[in-house]
């Protein structure tokens, strides 16, 4: 077709210029993580690999970019009501931090059981904010759903959800277009798969950095939903999966998250969880960094021979956090 | 006196001039290391905070930087016969991998109770380098010195000292010059100190680009050698201290680092092994990185305590190594 016009992003919820005013809402704000670089890794795969280090973010994750995106384009109404998050994870503390730092009250709902290293953080990152406050409930017995809808609705608080949000998956995105407007053009941008916000907005400032440029999720074994939708052509639900990592539990892609997927993602591959601590290892002697094992995926498939024809490449890949209790970590590394 | 010249650095080993000579060497070759911030160690301690991650440095050490720039410097005759040191830590593989680097063959002569972790690293940066060996000596029955001695004879190969020598500490300086030139002017300057190597390589680093910066050296509180050194004027030698800083584990400064300190370092403080370790925990909790003890000195004294009116300064912290091993690691960060 002559006169063509550029289709890359047509339809999807979120475009190249969402992830630019994403970027100048959080300069100054989120940290612009280090990108490193690793001889060792680059001799074993032949490939140059530059290491986006959210690991570094502020609160431990990725995740702080799209809570706070979100939350900085709140109408003053809603600001004044504040957020409510549902989530025992790095999201429940990006959303607490986030509201902290605008000013605006905090409700997260959290488990029971959660652990008590991350109740705290949350609680700390909420201190000193009125009308903030954790919220427990039984995941056995309770409904947290109907618990957040009643809250929501009492309190007249605006719900965020974790990834499925055009705001959420642009703030996501920031990480992506810092790498590459740092080191320059890439082959290929390897990022963890859970509920495709991270992905997603990745995934749209690479292609508008980098015209074909080759996208790869990285999902557990043992939780490969989004793989299976790619196969199917729709999203694709499974149980909760049994794997380390934990922020990549998610039982389904969002309505938002996989069109984009499926329109800017080459594949999706896996890893087990002995290669994620095999991984974890690797960062640890080597890189003298703590990674947690959702945050390992993409370096995992990488570093671990889940990808052909990397040799000669320069490939990006994404550590989304570091948020693991000490112990574990050390339990972990130990084995 | 009218018409002054600037006799700040005056008489001693190394010149402002001889760090941006070894920046130069380096560049392309160490990792310019990223600066890193943390708010909740700013918030602690009202003090604004840069952290150099030299536990980033090539081999996991600032050691690279100084053993690289004095094997820069061989003459073609010493560059053939090679390069031999005597070390258990990071000088060792420092030497040996500047050596591999440069193609020329090193011996390290390394006790035969190292830790086996530093002697497959050691020989790890040595593959491939025709000529190059760890030799092992009993520490206990054997004369570590003779052994060098002989060897250095009978192969014709050059000693590189850990730290008494002008072009490990110009090499070492480049460390405080990359923090200065990134960040901007500083008001304290943080340092560890074992034989001083690192400290007055930073020291003449940091005045020639801040006149009147504040440096400030920390011992590990088993061995102050050089705190006692300064009260006394000359260098005081101590035995072995016993720390788990065991890159401190130095017993007297040097002939020509001793003069650097007295004349730039205002002050020693140390800190015990018990702030080292919740140093560390700090950073593996909250910065998600490895620092190993001896690397943790400098910012012990800063959140720890040891240092009176900080609040309001801006404050450059060298942090040295992260090579500590793991088991070793998780049992410190688990207690």
């Amino acid at each position: 077709m002559t006169g063509s016009t550029d289709t890359t992003f047509t339809g999807l919820a979120i475009q190249p210029a969402d992830i630019d005013a994403a970027a100048a809402r959080l300069a100054g704000i989120a940290h612009r993580t280090p990108v490193r670089a690793s001889r060792q890794a680059d001799e074993r795969t032949g490939a140059k690999l530059f290491f986006k280090c959210e690991n570094f973010q502020r609160m431990g994750a990725f995740k702080f970019r799209g809570a706070y995106n979100a939350l900085a384009q709140f109408t003053p109404a809603q600001r004044e009501r504040g957020v409510i998050a549902f989530s025992s994870g790095n999201h429940a503390q990006a959303i607490a931090l986030a509201a902290r730092l605008l000013g605006m009250p905090s409700v997260i709902v959290m488990p029971t059981d959660s652990p008590a290293a991350k109740l705290a953080a949350t609680r700390d990152y909420q201190s000193g904010q009125r009308g903030s406050e954790v919220v427990l409930y039984d995941r056995y017995t309770d409904d947290r759903e109907a618990i957040g809808r009643r809250l929501a609705e009492e309190r007249g608080m605006t719900l965020i959800p974790p990834y499925d949000h055009a705001h959420v998956m642009a703030g996501q995105g920031t990480a992506a277009a810092e790498l590459i407007d740092e080191v320059g053009a890439l082959d290929r941008l390897v990022v963890c798969v859970g509920g495709g916000g991270l992905i997603s907005g990745c995934a749209v400032a690479a292609h508008a950095r980098v015209p074909g440029i080759e996208v790869v999720g990285v999902e557990p074994e043992a939780g490969n939903d989004v793989q299976q939708s790619l196969a199917a052509g729709r999203v694709v639900r499974i149980d909760t999966p049994r794997t380390i990592a934990d922020g990549a539990q998610t039982q389904a892609a969002g309505a938002l998250t996989f069109p984009v997927i499926q329109r800017l993602v080459r594949r999706v591959v896996t890893v087990s969880d002995a290669q994620l601590v095999a991984t974890m290892r690797f960062f640890a002697e080597r890189m003298k960094m703590i990674v947690e094992p959702t945050g390992c995926l993409a370096a995992a498939a990488v570093l671990e021979g889940a990808l052909d024809g990397i040799r000669g490449q320069r490939i990006g890949i994404i550590l989304s956090g570091g948020n693991v209790d000490l112990p574990r970590f050390a339990s972990l590394i130990a084995e």
